[in-house]
């Protein structure tokens, strides 16, 4: 079969994958629902298709293992390759299921052969990313990375179902949750594959990109408390606005982030209080979502925001609160792994475009275990989280063509390590 | 009695009548509601007291006349006094209402010293001026002018009564709602005494102020229109921010609010679409209130600042909608009765100080019918709608002599006027 064959089948199988809602309009998938079961219990069937040993682990996370080249007797490395199955609300076919599926292609496409690597190679499906269901991401790669936060097993869901009943139904083992987590000594490394989720790659015109790390975030929550008023009595020079102010601090975010290449400032929420089209607004709350994979410069931006917020606030009388949500540092993916991603693009005749990803993926939980490479494919005007989410069938094929390469170099790699291990 | 005295039951009164409301812990009575029938009762019974032939009419307006002197058989004129007894959610308890208590004392006044004037007085307090039961304000004042619209009686409460069987229960007359109309000719005027809902005369340190004009105001709901994204993953070169583009505006629109003197520019709503800390926002909207009491001047800024979002739109490659939701005219209060208010603001020793009202107020309907004037009286920091709103004492004391001098300046002018009529 063709690539361009393999290619439409994963396209197929993402929209197949796309059916299995918990709303009858649109995807909507969450943790242990049995809209995962159904997509757990259709992956697997393809997997054991592809002579793949399968297994749900304790978490729920769906792994096929396809065995290594007989190594006379050593036991063999692994790789891990995959991504996420569940989705968020009203959601694409793509962000996270590509993942899945195209490593599963990698690996019909070597039994098709009949080849086998020197590592085994385990295509996973992670059980949860979003945190859709419990405003808890992660569940599945923190388990296996060995990371997940055990009382998160009593949060619960908006029908009052802890995770940990959910997970039980599901056919996991929440009291077993923690034997989910890898030997790290037996992993190559971790390998995702994933939509850009931005527009680069379209912009650059180019199917892949290789991502150097995972960006750090700054969140935090800032308001303006002025003075409320009528809109029709207050003259304009008695007035504290809090949406005056925090209009002022809109702009100086986007203006600071324009000077200092990488760096993405966002203001997502903003809420007036009260709230009235004839009453002049009291406070007005926003989030603030600053990224940018440098994390000192990122902090140093932050801080600089924090000063011009103190500034506007004292400038027009009025109250400043800043509270910081949460600061993620910057995860690096592995030198050695990208440098070997980046050799397979150039293979296949393209540039080499090397990227940070803005968005969080399981590959920064795996780097707590393991050595992380991700490949990003690109996605139409880098729409994800939307069911306008798409990609082409022919980045497809270039990407299972770049994939491929990887791993013959990674193969290469791993015998030359070995022969230059003392005997 | 003394006139503090009178300013201090005045103020109690609006203390006992704050205790009339649909909540429990907060002041909220609306049209045609059991507190506002309790309110009418209590009002009612204050002006029989003082010998006034009392009316609740049609629409539920409670009216009580205070008989003019003995005119050698000639129709006497009337000139009307009130403001409305209904109030806002969570409201003050002078906005309005002072205004009814203090007319009445002035008839209590009159009574106690045994003295009509050669006009009678009527004191009026409307049923609705905030519209808040219905959407739909001035039902009183609007029936009294004959301005009202019938189809509004078939509007529905949040209960799902219509204002037709409210009112009837109410005790008024849906079906002869029109017979509420006066008849202009009978009538001197209409003087309205109000709260002055902003910090004009506190900044002044004045008790009271004269309005020359109730502020015409244009009122329109703005939407940019950019494109969603996720915050981790478009370069700032690539976004289309609809709060970005948003921001300017509202900084553009206080800008130029601030260089027309009198102009004030309000954005009191503004929602954010997805509005999620990680999404950029696709689109804004936001409400615009701008008044001025020169029309043409506010038309014009009105049409500036159409165009300034026009531009900001296209400089951000955005979509703009524009929908203008209502454009009132300013009404400007009667030159002859503005006239006598200032002598008698003068008369008492004070600055007489014109300003225009901000705020919309039943003055404004009535000037439909009759002859209109207005005081303002100064209120704490210029807060209403507030449970914070507060008079003093002194400030009220002074206003009852303020418009002591103006009935007798009146009866002299309305004397003198008869005087020149031919025989």
């Amino acid at each position: 079969m063709t690539i361009e064959l393999y290619a439409q089948r994963i396209i197929e199988r993402c929209e197949i994958l796309a059916r299995y809602s918990e709303e009858p309009e649109r995807l909507t998938r969450r943790f242990a629902t049995p809209a995962m079961q159904q997509v757990n219990a259709l992956v697997a069937e393809w997997m054991h298709a592809a002579t793949m040993a399968v297994r749900q682990d304790q978490a729920g996370n769906i792994i096929g293992r396809y065995a290594a080249l007989d190594s006379a007797g050593k036991r063999p490395q692994t790789l891990l390759l995959g991504s996420h199955l569940d989705t968020v609300r009203d959601a694409g076919k793509y962000d996270g299921i590509l993942g899945v599926i195209l490593a599963l292609a990698l690996v019909e496409r070597l039994h098709e052969q009949g080849t086998h690597l020197p590592f085994a190679l385990e295509v996973i499906g992670f059980a949860d990313e979003e945190g859709m269901r419990y405003h808890h991401p992660f569940i599945g790669s923190t388990a296996l990375a060995g990371t997940f936060a055990l009382p998160a097993l009593q949060l619960l869901d908006s029908d009052g179902i802890t995770m940990a009943s959910a997970l039980q139904e599901f056919g996991g083992d929440p009291e077993h949750i923690q034997a989910a987590r890898r030997d790290p000594s037996d992993l190559l490394g971790y390998c995702e594959i994933h939509i850009e989720q931005g527009p680069v790659l379209e912009t650059e015109q180019l199917p892949v990109g290789i991502v150097t790390a995972i960006t750090g975030q700054n969140l935090c929550e800032v308001s303006f408390r002025g003075r409320a008023g009528h809109a029709g009595t207050v003259p304009m020079s008695n007035r504290q606005d809090a949406l005056c102010a925090a209009a002022s601090f809109v702009l100086a975010a986007e203006q600071g982030a324009r000077a200092i290449p990488g760096m993405v400032a966002t203001i997502g929420q903003l809420q007036v209080q009260p709230g009235a089209s004839n009453v002049i607004p009291g406070t007005v709350t926003l989030s603030l979502d600053l990224r940018h994979p440098d994390d000192s410069e990122r902090e140093q931006f932050y801080q600089q925001l924090h000063k011009e917020a103190q500034k506007i606030a004292s400038e027009r009388q009025m109250q400043l609160e800043w509270h910081t949500c949460s600061s993620e540092q910057t995860v690096a993916c592995s030198p050695q792994l990208t440098q070997l991603l980046t050799s397979a693009v150039k293979q296949q005749g393209y540039r080499a475009l090397l990227l940070p990803s803005g968005a969080g993926h399981d590959a920064a939980i795996m780097a707590e275990l393991t050595e992380i490479c991700m490949l990003f494919v690109r996605c139409y005007k880098g729409i994800s989280h939307h069911p306008d989410e798409a990609v082409n069938t022919a980045d497809i094929s270039e990407t299972i063509t770049v994939m491929e390469n990887f791993l013959q170099l990674l193969a290469h790699h791993t015998q030359e390590e070995r022969h230059d291990e003392p005997v």
